[in-house]
């Protein structure tokens, strides 16, 4: 699919302060692809399909999640984390997008996951970073950003588990598979004691 | 199995630091059965045996769960981690304890799990709350050990995670099980929102 034809498809799918800030992200990720030298088209349409779910009503999201093969769990889960396992599920039946790194990026931008590759990690990380973001601690992401794509995504991953302690808020696994994994391989590279 | 005979076997297997916890953790628990209506017998044995396992070399304990039904995800975790479900399996083998309550209470007094009962709550905080502990946040965790288990069960898990976060540590799956059960509770009884 060409990058503006998905710019139009998700534009019809978003109000325009959710779209503005996937314009951002897209941009962000560009930025992380070139940086990190990552696959930069499908940086792209993973950047621009990664909020495609994000305003359909809830409903609609759990009976998708009823029907299809998407973990059952998700449902005793906030629902602000449905819509990037039904964007993928829906990316690749209304679009045709059938690969598998673009997929798990939309899938996994909120929680994350274990076993993240660079493309799923950069739009976590452009998904945080991106400039209309302002909250405590983002700083710190930016400036890792800067040089350590890793290192970056493991802040992210505490800090969102940090976020939902202080809320007194249930936690996704996968967010703990992702923070495990990339804690090992922050051990694994030296940059972590341990 | 009597009291006194438990005592014995576990002062055995401790060294004197490590038996004084543990004493001082049978008497936590056993003002904590009281104050919460737990059956006093069960919770002291739990409590006396919740270190058998402690002491015993790292190698020995990676054995026993690489030849037992114990999960072996274990082994991706920190050895710390280890001394609770095979101190279960322990009890179990060596000294007939088969209560399923007492041994669960030894298994997860560290990690935690989802689906505690009040045998295991109570082992597991008082463990955490035992008048030799000292560290931050701990007056909190007693003061609400005075009139609500549940909420006192859920900063221990709020504090463990946020510990091996700020630790740069991995956290065990169960023990974000036991974060997100405790805090279902605390919405379903109201104390929360959401």
């Amino acid at each position: 699919m060409e990058l503006n034809e998905a710019i139009e498809i998700v534009k019809g799918q978003l109000g325009k302060s959710r779209f503005d800030h996937t314009l951002r992200v897209l941009e962000t990720a560009r930025e992380l692809a070139r940086r990190f030298h990552a696959p930069l088209e499908k940086v792209e349409l993973a950047a621009v399909f990664h909020d495609y779910a994000k305003q359909r009503p809830t409903e609609d999201l759990r009976r998708e999640i009823i029907s299809s093969d998407l973990p059952k769990d998700l449902l005793d889960y906030h629902s602000e984390l449905w819509h990037g396992p039904v964007g993928a599920i829906l990316a690749e039946r209304q679009y045709g997008i059938t690969d598998k790194e673009i997929l798990g990026a939309i899938y996994c931008h909120t929680t994350g996951k274990p076993h993240m590759n660079k493309i799923e990690m950069i739009v976590y990380l452009a998904d945080y970073i991106e400039p209309g973001r302002d909250f405590p601690g983002l700083e710190e992401v930016r400036e890792a950003a800067e040089g350590d794509l890793l290192y970056a995504c493991w802040i992210v991953s505490r800090n969102t588990i940090n976020h939902l302690l202080n809320k007194e808020a249930t936690i996704y696994p996968d967010s703990i598979h992702a923070y495990n994994d990339f804690t090992r391989k922050m051990k694994m590279e030296g940059k972590f004691n341990g």
